[in-house]
């Protein structure tokens, strides 16, 4: 509800178009719909240009399938992530047009075609084999949000000549996720190669005092490299939620 | 050291401008310049179109002075941080022309006009009062680095309606830099208002389980607003390097 | 044993109504039964005006069914917490006026009708649909102590609209119990919004540097919003017994 | 603005009172007042019923001396709390009727008679003589919000029957706001003594695994006595705010 | 080997009773005997007093078996600790007339009487119902090494009353172990009220911030009472094996 | 008040020696006495057989004073710990036959002679020279309390013959209290030692990860060896007291 | 990619041999192999004189299986660590010349001879059985290696005389690889007694304040025996290419 | 006392050189020499081939000055480490011919030549330049024990070119220590690309989420390349004294 909105929502009002009650109930209410168990936000494309995104972990199937449906129905592109595949097995049984990632544990369901309207490419690089989970829920969700993705795998700084190798496919990236586990240091060293903005992303990959990300997220934190902004561990997704932000047009 | 360069180099030995040991030289050889304590790296600015910039803290004025002599032969502009007011004097008296801001602890000494080259506007919000070094930090940053910067003071989650009135404001940023301490609770409020980029920065602010920003961290890591990225507690230099990043034109 | 009783014994004994082995014997005996596994304090309820609650976890399907045979004797109302489904479905062979609910894990034994005893309406408010659960442990543990709830649901401040749209709800209530997992912001913002008492819950709910809570209970310890305390992770059961002791008359 | 309010202004509107662009003047305007460093909240008191009160922790002599001005000029009671002693003698010599409590570090400025508001007692206890500054801060908090307190120094629970001796002065308060260091135990024993709502508050006081009061705070957090709510380490302020919104008549 | 042997071996050595490479070859030996996977130590007896006792945790069937039959075939007696029901079964049908405590998790073997042997009684006591098993440990250790054990159960600080009934019973020990989780404030109560030696046993029982019995570590770390030491958390075995030192004549 | 007493009481009042207010009244009343900031506890000597001993730290000079001239009445031998030499500068003015350890941090007003009074030595030892402060403060309490006392300096596990040189005297102590900080591994190597009692004290020497003593504290719960009891960090006076309840007669 | 091998590139360029284009290709071009899901490093032996080691840990068969056979084709010797029986018993099928050993966990597949090539011995010591997984792993990585091993098992510290026994051998090692959990206190005491390098592993073995292995790495982190380093909870695979490394001649 | 030397002990014995009391005696006497506040370790040379070195910290300039007058006389090079300004110029006032490195805070006192006894050459390299101390720290502790050293400066990997230019020599060194602060990563590139030993020192340099080394510490313990060892925080001493152990000849 911006400015403009609301001097035509008073407006109306005094123009008599609107009763008094009126103009209180609909500047009280704003645009959601109550399921009980959640609230969904249709609005939130218009406010933010991004569908409504579930997440999947900690929602039993009847409220996954509650929550779709009610999205299903307003022909919205949906996207699910951190879905078990028994849960996905029940979803894709109702609507077999999904498309599930057992990598990336993300549902899709494009109900309407995905326009490429970012900037530039999205790079998603990751550190070790292991990480790959992590970089497909990034880029399933990037992709998802209409965003061009590139991937590289396994480019991990004990093996610098791998990553140097690839310094300009680096250089001509609009934004670049890097996704690492252990020490965490990738980040470090293509904050330095880059001049593009660089989202780190720590893996809960490693044992012992790698404390399931903690080791690589401190990494990232303290990053050498200026300009390296973070996020949650394994949290592909976030990565690529702002990485769209960044590759905006406009 | 592009491909071009290379070629270029290559082609010189082929056509016997250069010999082979020199080539072996050339190729071995990288531009950045030894002090003995620190290697000063010229070419930064043309790898990341930034100036080489001075983390203050630890350095002795001895060590500071060194550096700065290095760089100002080179008529760059130079931007030092977290410097103490007692290191600041002294530089002020060998570099008169140089400003310090003593919220900011920042040393800036600008030989050649700053060019504004951004694709919009930086904001800088922060949470409370006691922010206020961190915010100075990241916006004396992002002017150093040719960047418009807007700032918003004291719009804490605890007086909501104080942020909500600034909603358009925000609305219009290329980009958000949100510095907030205790619960760090802002981010993800403003994460959920605007659609642009948000980088949170949690300060040191607050006492007892605050744990000196870790609390702030913790919950901008976890924050429910998507896209949020995080950078080292009372870290206003590093969001305001990475949100140059995403600003910049091109 | 207040003044007055213990008047009266003296009074008794001073009259030889009973000897002084007795008297000795009654001042060192306290009011509890001794099961072997447990000590059953059936004056509790005088003491503070609420029924002994049996916490479920760690307890053996046997343990549990003699402290209830014990309660049930007595004629209390009996609620026991945090109990898995197959050991609820053991007691409810037992006991079928019994009443499970999964989502709290609470089972409740109404033995003689509950009086709504408090001064206001309990507002129990969550974030998310994670956060369910603990809600509901903390909506049937306050209706078992005698209080009229509320429940709001999914109204986390990535959305902060959501919230706003009840604030009038929120300020008319006597106490609010605030559940929130992640980063735990919910809480900072409802303390800012209200002037009535706010109880903290974090919840277990998030993933990577959330730490099983840790991250939404260090946000809410250091609250910017002033009056708000807070109960252990997921303790929705303590923060509905909080609520009541606020809620009460008198 | 309450709805009462909204239906006011808006049937002004329709009377032709005020025209559109007033309308969305003040609909778009929210009552506070913009010092540059601080925004000040004239409303809240009417909003929450206290004045605004000021961390003084963090915030130098020059932002305390614009904060107090405003303040001041407004009539209200005014509390700073966490001011060093320094800081206070400056103030002190511009308001010579404040009142400074090193102990409890709180600088009060009464203006208009306190009335005692309160439904009952709050009762203030603290386990040792070193807990005594959190105590007092508690203490002058919930008097300056218009609260009958009371205090009991130095019954911790190594000599539980210091504690014992004052069962019926604990159960006649209206809230106990328990106050211990080390361990932090004292809490568990009155919750269970008491039917009334008990605010715990961790102190700092200890020394090597007492971890600066997480000892204290895990211990409380983790009360066997139900009912028990917590703030922050030291936090004697914010569990008179609480106790305060507990004890609030209405 | 203390100093008379090794004068007798000496001294045997000058009456050429021995050579000397014999005497060499026994003072480098050492009285254990290597099985490949396990030094037994059948001199600790004499060393300490107690037999090896074996720690069942991480150790597979085959291992135990074949420790077991070597210190069978001394005819000491025999505890294992921490041994799973599935093991426990297995070792059964071996040694038949050996004894497995469910609660407990511990395996005895007694083939020699066990003497009373301690100056008093060793007093168990425990906080709750769920901390039973690591109070059984400690009972059934502490007999296993000549103590006579009482044990009381549920006398949790919340229900203060219930333990001062137990008083003169505390008093009257030798030693008294204290077991509780969660905020582990029972040792510093009874550290308070008797004047024997406390030993201290937090349990990983609670949930959330109990950080499986760091809370409980913590808070008996940093007891008020003087005169608490503190064993590893769920140290049943520990704390009976301390007390045993502890109770020892002599 | 034991039940001897309670019996006099009670006879007493059936005698008409006393009235009924009378009972009430002695019996409500408890044996301390309230200096408004601390409640000195006379009878606990009688109750545990050791004098009121005062935490010198976090205590004013001013409340260090009133605690001492109420004890110093009573002809009680005084004990300060952790007191810092210029309180006890102003302490020692007062008075001048009090005896101040630099080393200990400790105040000694010797009023009536201590007796020798435990079953056998309590030896201190300690790992290396920066362990001193904590052992002589175990040193200086264990003697006030009526132990005989042995030291053992710098005997740390690095040089392990430096300690096995000294096994027999470690042996003939009736209670070891061992010191150590870094690793904490000594208690470990003399708990396999010896058959006596082991207290173990971390302290807080070493730097990096010893995390102020957290590595040592670890260390010495995770001991290998049985029968290790562990207390707080640098705590020299709370091994002290445990040591002297397990050294005491009867 | 050494100085000879580019002096010769670029003189083949120079003589015309290859083109400027062949040249830059060439130096792009570094010598790995991409699989899609991992870039295998077949220069690394040369690099470092060791064949690339496959983690099996969060590795799928399908991916074990398509690293293998890369390198299988490649005739290296090849070591799988952390690899599950499952996983393991599908790699045997396959590759029946291949060794599992189900303590370490370890897959060996030897192609090619292994020659003995270090200066001396490998020495492998642990505490307790309990950490015999972690010891293999390290002996099956440094035979791998080219190295001879011996093994002691047991010797832990709370029977000293169990080591000291050995210390002869101890000081005859090349290299020590110490393997401890709980306390982690025997690289202290070993570090000790020799003068070769010594290499700590913690393990995870323990409970309660161990942390898995936490406890063991500050000890050995914070060794009083100078010249002990460290590695990873339970990484005994890099203990050994440690202690490979050391041991290289040359 | 090794075997030969007992093989002679017993031997004189037997040819009644010495009486059994005296074997027994000197069986149990060992090499070290009692100062009261420290056992001085002469043959700490004969055993481990390096002089006793002080530790400086925590220890008086009394307590120095009584171990170096012990270590002075026996003609030993002395090192003390961790030396404040202030106590090393009344040391050198002692001692002229002692040198005090401000960097380093190391005292050296040379009365002996110190051979170069290493195999090759220990490279000390550090990340940024303020790491300088700690390096300092190494480089004149693994001189002081015989080794030659290089220096490598500000070689982060932030600029990884700065690193590679000096691949070469870091290939030659026999031993590399590599310190760094912030998120570590400077040893896993430098393992990747050398075959020799790399021991990793965090230091504490950073701010914020580097948690005084923590960071660093755990990126080294992660690191992704093989064969990395690490020390504690800041222990620069501890990394040479390693290096020296891996460069010794024999």
């Amino acid at each position: 509800m911006n400015s403009k909105e609301l001097t035509r929502l008073l407006q109306s009002l005094v123009d008599k178009q609107i009763s008094v009650a009126d103009g209180v109930e609909r500047l009280k209410q704003l645009p959601f719909e109550d399921l009980g168990i959640a609230q969904i936000d249709h609005h939130r494309e218009l406010r933010q240009g991004v569908p409504e995104i579930i997440l999947g972990e900690n929602k039993s199937v009847e409220q996954l399938q509650a929550i779709l449906a009610t999205m299903h129905k307003c022909g919205s592109n949906i996207l699910a992530t951190r879905l078990g595949a028994d849960k996905a097995e029940l979803l894709l049984k109702q609507y077999p047009e999904g498309d599930y990632d057992r990598d990336a544990r993300t549902f899709c369901l494009v109900q309407k075609p995905i326009e490429e309207s970012g900037r530039g490419t999205v790079m998603v690089v990751c550190a070790g084999t292991s990480d790959i989970p992590v970089a497909r829920e990034a880029t399933v969700t990037a992709r998802m949000l209409g965003n061009r993705v590139e991937e590289l795998v396994d480019v991990g700084v004990a093996g610098i000549h791998r990553l140097l190798a690839r310094g300009e496919q680096l250089q001509k990236a609009a934004v670049i996720i890097v996704i690492a586990g252990m020490e965490g240091a990738l980040p470090s060293v293509i904050g330095g190669l880059v001049a593009v903005p660089v989202i780190a992303v720590p893996t809960s990959v490693g044992y012992g005092a790698a404390f399931g990300g903690i080791a690589a997220l401190l990494g990232m934190l303290n990053s050498c490299a200026s300009g390296v902004t973070v996020v949650n561990i394994d949290n592909g997704f976030g990565a690529a939620f702002a990485a769209n932000r960044i590759n905006r047009k406009g």
